[in-house]
């Protein structure tokens, strides 16, 4: 493909009533990131130099998308919605330059992959002027057909102006179309609005291109990655078949899933060999695991790095920031959130650790807190390496604790601890004998009195 | 409808043996709520003025249950189980009434919808005698088969007494049946017990019913609408069906499930337009979420309500009584009992809030304890707006923290905090310097010695 | 079959380099346990007197869980990997006591049940020489076929070597086959190499066999027990049915089970009647749940035991030795090791609960914490029965809290407290009116000064 330039158009400007959402339909998401997000990087991925993406009025999120996404791409507003070859015209601009290959692409359709997109360029780059993508369906009722006859693609027929014969076709039109860039601005000059809605449809370029004796071809990709998504009811199913592309992926390179169906990949989730992730696992974005390592049952991970042969969970909630060095344990019901765990610490049980270091092979006890946010500001707490806190302790930042230093259990430690020295911070106990019978006797009048 | 009587006659009676269960059948849940609630239900909303449910002796929770839940409900015990004709004969007194229409219902067949009963309805009104409900079987062996005959139902035939070509009918019944309530009582009467088993069987009415040139219909109805329950295995089905009625319905009104299958409903869950429900979400009985929450993974909700744009986790778990407000933020290891959380505050962090209110805009710091209880009675914690809770800190209730009011982390706090106060209740901090060195070698020696 | 003995020979050597890890393949697990444990188990369930796993070299682990799972099991070595029948020879001593019959299994194929290896033994104590265990595949394609006429089995087709004719045969090898003693070691021998890989296959028994007028036949087994595993992939498949029969038996034996494809069970988990699972719930090895107990959502349950009418979770995480008595409660973000908590005992919310008891009636506070480890030691916590202890309390052991006693929230509790006594240890609370301004002004200043 290297050899020819290409352009995607990317029509992302439809309402989306069905999906019965104030945010833009291309704003929703699959694997933790927008639709319109993964249809950018497939056009990359597949070899664009340029991408036009057409958007409604007052979009800006799209648009911030778009810029966050894809250096290369440019936002055009279409300011009516008056059909599909309507949509491309308001990329016209782009067409400008010349380029070889013009792709149109949809940002509902979120799981189109590089290579069916390069399926439709390799057609243009053997001649063809106009590239259709197929799909074979096994209930094609509801799609428009492609009728193929001697290897051209001489019609696209709609379900309701087709004969019974063209009925039974199951090869079925995905809006997917390949242009021979000279060509298209012609085209879409050439296509009209004189139908039911009035509207202007790219797929009438078929029947004109034929008109005219130029070449247009089908050509056939996975049913799966021309879904489009009108409804939420369409996007869980989008979003199973990404999570099924995931899981299937992982697993043939090395890693154990228990339970595949219960794993929730982002995007970008990167997982070693022998990586061993047990059933309810969810991955937010950017998480990356290294080998060898344990996810436990019921953990959550977001931006966050895990080295090799750590152990995560169960229960265990992972923030974006937390870094869990080689070998270290992360257990039940522990938070981390812009932290490091390094090589052979343990954070077992019920704490918080947010804008901290655990040394090295530091213990943290039960019931452990960082107190790092005062209302206003944030503080950073520095557990020294090989250090030990005591169970329930509080540590007030800013405040650090010694390597090798010993913090007793209930502590609440505002000041720093020095090396190896021992911090107490509690009250003292009292003990009164006998008392608990005269206290519950108080307490059960009291019941009794408010049962009256 | 509304122009005609209608007594829905429901049979609840059955052991369940195949249950292998302590509690009566019926009494075995579906989206948290018992069968029979079920069935109640629809038959009140299918139009039933009146409702009689047949029960076997020593069923007092099933009493219980339909007294709750129809007020124009009566039971009626079967002391002897002898077939189906004799469990509706049970309610007789029911029929002394006059009636248009008396519709069978069966306690055990959960996802019966008011559209199916409507159908059996609509038949009576258009003149029928009687009206069964059928369904087409993908596979119908082992139930009885509807042989229709010119629009007319001529007979039910058991699977046992079928000839080959009657086995191939894929019509079959469902058992549920209606009835021209003036006639019912004399065909009851005619129904004899001359059949292996020496029961009365309702299904015998429809040849009585031709016999005397009545007229017998059949209706159709879904398949998953007449599934019947007699093991834990298709409970587990009907459920499944259940819940994926449910994740449909609010994923066409405008929720984002992202993995519908991992989200469990209960029958009375209410969701708000743009509501974001992520994988592996439990709502019990009795929640209601306003538009746009959140409701993040490993989220457990019951009788809570959630109000506009407020985020849920993950990992929280609201019980009943919790109430939290606009904007508001209830974070990973959160427990909320029977408290408000008023618009804008956060609860992140590891916390129980039980019996309590929070005020607009507090913040409640990481691992929080409202102690609520004394072993007898329960007790209630006040916290003011813009009252800001440090970590770790214990609320001995009753107690009330003032608005704006700033309480040290690690504190337990057992008395009033007036608006804007600071409030400690902490040890002093103490360091012994170098101290953990030989408190190291005490550890490592009695280490040792417990190896010996 | 008791009166035949039986020899298994577990055929373990392969490296499974499509797993894609540094663990042996048939140490990968399914239902918590090890593929080849399963085998093994099945093995001995099916009547093998004795059981002979051939392993590769450098299989160390795969030795220890032989002899910790079958005594009568003896490993072999191969040293080079050259088919399967040469894998069989490496077994070779442990055909030279006589034995009537020799059945092979393979360690990686993990769901084959003693059902099917006792069908393969019935068709020998018929009279068979050798029986080969099949399937009817849906897909043939890529399996061996078993060509059958007139009762026995001709030959073994590999799909290369087939017609179209033999290829539509959908009759296929499982690989499982059984030998009549004697004849084992002669077939064995007559075995040659002479094909594309020079490697000594096990199926040629069969050519040689009938070559030699003795009696072959096929036996026909369920496909699920013979599905092999060669990737992570095939391993989920294997790990889904194994939960699929778990989760249906336990159902059909009277355990609600609201969802089951979210339960997941160890090989060894045992449900009593009227046992209640809610949605997400893991069962690790050695777990044990007697009637009426309710495992609530988000539970994680290993090496514990539930005694009736016990409620857990959700959110509740019992590790080995927790012991939970009758009726007793362990609520939400509770953690239980190594500990009794004895009937009718409540550990409601945020707490762990580490080598210990907790007696009968005690009610442990919310943000309770057995401090049980020193980082060297761990040490017991005692608590006796009806005590009451206060919210965030830390008990740091070893500590002894007497029946009836009574601690107040947020101590630190280090000396045993006697029978019916109150301990207090906890800072004094010092109110400072009107300071919570001053600070927040000064909270406010360095926020700003931050962001600068």
């Amino acid at each position: 493909m290297t050899d020819r330039s290409c352009l995607a158009i990317i029509l992302a400007a439809g309402l989306g009533t069905r999906m019965k959402s104030a945010m833009p339909k291309v704003m929703h998401a699959i694997g933790g990131h927008p639709m319109l997000g993964h249809v950018l990087e497939t056009a990359t991925r597949a070899g664009s130099d340029r991408i036009a993406v057409v958007i409604g009025p007052d979009m800006s999120p799209v648009e911030s998308l778009v810029a966050a996404t894809a250096s290369s791409a440019v936002c055009f507003v279409q300011h009516e919605r008056k059909g599909t070859a309507h949509a491309v015209l308001a990329a016209r601009p782009a067409l400008e330059a010349p380029v070889d290959d013009v792709i149109v692409l949809y940002g509902d359709t979120p799981l189109i992959t590089a290579e069916a997109v390069e399926t439709v360029r390799r057609a243009l780059a053997r001649g063809a002027d106009i590239a259709v993508l197929g799909f074979e369906a096994a209930d094609p009722s509801g799609y428009g057909r492609l009728l193929v006859e001697g290897g051209r693609l001489v019609a696209i027929r709609e379900e309701k102006d087709a004969t019974d014969s063209e009925r039974e076709v199951s090869f079925c039109n995905s809006g997917i179309m390949g242009f021979r860039g000279a060509l298209l601005p012609e085209l879409l000059d050439a296509i009209g609005s004189d139908n039911a809605k009035g509207e202007f449809y790219l797929t009438d370029a078929v029947e004109i291109a034929t008109g005219r004796g130029l070449t247009v071809v089908a050509e056939t990709g996975p049913v799966e990655d021309v879904l489009g998504v009108n409804n939420r009811v369409q996007l869980a199913e989008c979003e199973e078949i990404f999570q099924a592309r995931m899981r299937r992926s992982a697993m043939l390179s090395g890693v154990t899933l228990v339970a595949p169906e219960t794993v929730f990949f982002s995007y970008d989730t990167k997982l070693g060999a022998d990586v061993v992730v047990e059933p309810n696992v969810v991955f937010g974005p950017g998480v990356s695991v290294s080998s060898g390592a344990v996810i436990h049952a019921f953990s959550h991970l977001e931006g966050a790095f895990v080295d090799e042969g750590a152990s995560i969970g169960p229960y265990a909630r992972l923030r974006p920031g937390a870094e869990i060095g080689q070998g270290a344990k992360i257990g039940n019901f522990v938070e981390v959130k812009k932290a490091s765990v390094e090589a052979g610490a343990k954070v077992n049980h019920l704490s918080y650790i947010g804008d901290a270091r655990v040394g090295a092979k530091a213990n943290i006890g039960a019931g452990t807190i960082t107190c790092n946010y005062d209302g206003y500001n944030k503080f950073f707490t520095d557990i020294g390496a090989g250090a030990f806190i005591g169970s329930n302790t509080a540590l007030v930042a800013p405040v650090s604790i010694g390597d090798g230093a010993l913090v007793a259990a209930g502590s609440v430690i505002v000041k720093d601890v020095p090396d190896d020295a021992l911090a107490v911070a509690r009250g003292q106990q009292v003990v009164k004998e006998g008392r608990a019978v005269s206290i519950r006797a108080i307490k059960e009048r009291m019941s009794a009195e408010r049962k009256k």
